[in-house]
């Protein structure tokens, strides 16, 4: 992508109502507009993050027997009378009139929608499991919207719900999904710095668990055991937990953290009300025993930008940099053509910027939107015998004539 | 894909409350999912097709300059007071209270914000022309929804948004547009059905352009010149009009229609209440020239379901066809198991019907859910040398030796 062609631009200043971090950064170089609180625009770097993230958890899904579907943001009633229509119970619905009459939700989960949905597909146990996922828009009604895109109004995310026979079926795959999510926030960069925390039981288990990543723009409290990598959150913090899972209270740091994914063991807490049954091998009808397992995929982009950036600006991992490399023209328009168009040619991303503009200013905006590798073409260089090479997180320029280069980023 | 990891199934009958042939097609097939009126989960097939369709839209955008966006849902009310706000003026709004106060809308459309946010990237002359495009979910609130998927209370589509210099920049993108438009139409299989069509003018153009195929499920009523296949829509079938477009009364053919795209030239309705302007070359201000292009993808999907079936059911374009071969097999699981792993390792995309059911009810299910190429493996086709090969478009199977079928899978 040439540059121009970009409609976007970095700037300064982030809005000064933008409070959050992460926001701030991706507002200034472009990723993101602001079109109110909690509710954000992705423009085209944004997209390509978004887009390389849900393409991650994709696989990671389908590899554990996940298969997509496509649920709605419009909610009936009637699905959710017997479980959480009420604002008592659910205090940050979004709802809205029919013109034809009638009340409907905006979706902030999928639980009911899919038990109901299942109640059509699942007869005998033959039918079991089943693991539809759903990669999509939700909307929740904020009271308070400060966090960027790690709180929206209106977040992109997904969520996979499972259908199981039993309790034991169920664990096999609760395993399963926990290994996919340790593999996608590998994936994404932040494996290090996330753990599999210990949080309140659901209501058929005595723990959920959750994926918690240590940064100070987090909201949640937690404590960290770093030899087995795993994590308590405050709620749960009580030596009769921490004795039950064999922690020392003494090797525990407290950190801030964000939550990235949550696993939950729902047992029949929506079978039962909404009377999704199958029949077992004996003839007998029995409950499906359900799961749901979210991951936030605007607020896992948030979280990146939280933990992955330095005074200068955005710091991309390549699994999920927009484009992996940005091409510099200083003055050499010809030469950074050739080279662009012989990376683009061999399948490499590149945003090549061709603006005609100073020197300083290109070097800064490259900073501050973070491609993994920047490369730079200017007479200077192409008289040391190559071109410019420089990583994101080094702070040492390189020649590299073409060889060596196109070793570096295909290795 | 082994059908029996695909959840859905097959059914005899649609709802009895739904009336389209689309969505009755679709829902048999397991394709789609009714959770109320006109508010349809796309199923794992339904997901394949609205994301083959998406794809088959999102390259011929990049092709002509389009560059992706994610526009939000929730839409401020500040944003949209100087143009389409009141219910008086857009009689489909979805409305929503904010907890925090305020009322915010449900996007149908993104002109508004996208005049709006383009204030920040559009400065000079140097800025223009750009093409972002959505595709998304937008939200209408019809009175009545009784035509499937090709009239949603809430559906995915394409929207293209241009901004240009003047009126002759604007111009040519319109024809690149038109263009890209046709081979879109193509590619899904309905090209032949589908027409340029000369409808009502818009603000700054003495008519509109939209694209209509034909099917008796429209609701609108064009009237068609086969020989340079164009079409008038009968609000603007006049005399006049006619004599404009050089068309001859005697010649046309009145057909009900389905519209299945839209362009439109704008001109400066958007840009001149929402304040989008740029400097010229002279150092003037300027109003920047709107257009905005649709092509609802749900819709896409519900026409083809429309024009493309026959008695027995679905007739997928292999364009689009959610896998491109069925797999049967009738009794040699072991033999059917090898082809089906030779397919997929040779990457062709394959729904293996391995399920333990009576065959008749495998070749209806393949005949109703309609992908193009069937392949039955039994005794009887292996005693005869090979594997019956049908076309969904044809009535005679024959048998095909491993290396005939994959010339004709690979032709």
């Amino acid at each position: 992508m040439r540059q121009t062609q970009l409609f976007t631009k970095t700037r300064k200043e982030a809005p000064a109502d933008e409070v959050a971090k992460n926001a701030q950064l991706l507002i200034r170089a472009g990723f993101i507009h602001k079109e109110m609180a909690g509710v954000y625009t992705f423009l085209p770097l944004g997209v390509r993050v978004i887009q390389k993230i849900a393409d991650i958890i994709r696989s990671e899904m389908n590899k554990i027997g996940g298969i997509e579907t496509q649920s709605t943001a419009l909610q009936s009633k009637e699905v959710w009378d017997k479980t959480r229509w009420s604002d008592d119970i659910v205090d940050n619905w979004f709802k809205t009139e029919l013109k034809s009459g009638g009340v409907l939700g905006l979706a902030f989960t999928h639980e009911e929608p899919m038990a109901h949905m299942m109640k059509n597909f699942i007869a005998s146990y033959k039918d079991l499991p089943a693991y539809p996922y759903d990669i999509r828009t939700v909307f929740r009604n904020e009271a308070r919207a400060k966090s960027g895109i790690m709180r929206g109004r209106e977040f992109f995310w997904k969520a996979l719900y499972s259908f199981s026979q039993s309790q034991e079926e169920h664990d096999i795959f609760y395993q399963n999904i926990t290994d996919a999510y340790i593999r996608i926030f590998n994936a994404v960069g932040i494996g290090d710095k996330t753990f599999l925390t210990f949080a309140s039981g659901g209501t058929f288990s005595k723990y959920s668990h959750e994926f918690q990543t240590l940064s100070d723009a987090g909201e949640d409290i937690i404590y960290v055991d770093r030899s087995s990598h795993q994590a308590v959150n405050q709620e749960v913090y009580t030596d009769e937990v921490l004795a039950d899972l064999g922690l020392d209270r003494e090797k525990l740091e407290q950190h801030k953290s964000i939550e990235v994914g949550n696993i939950f063991s729902l047992g029949y807490k929506f079978s039962e009300p909404l009377e999704l049954t199958y029949t077992d091998q004996d003839g007998r009808a029995q409950l499906v025993y359900m799961g749901s397992y979210g991951i936030g995929i605007s607020r896992l982009m948030g979280t990146v930008a939280e933990v992955l950036h330095d005074e200068r600006g955005l710091v991309w991992p390549e699994s999920i940099a927009p484009y992996r490399v940005h091409l510099l023209s200083l003055g050499s328009d010809d030469a950074a053509t050739v080279l662009y168009d012989m990376l683009v040619q061999r399948g490499i991303e590149v945003l090549f910027d061709d603006r005609d503009v100073r020197a300083g200013e290109k070097f800064a905006d490259a900073d501050l939107m973070g491609l993994p590798h920047r490369i730079v073409v200017s007479q200077k260089s192409l008289d040391a015998g190559g071109y410019e090479y420089k990583a994101r997180t080094s702070d040492t320029p390189e020649i590299y004539t073409q060889d060596v280069l196109l070793a570096r980023l295909t290795q």
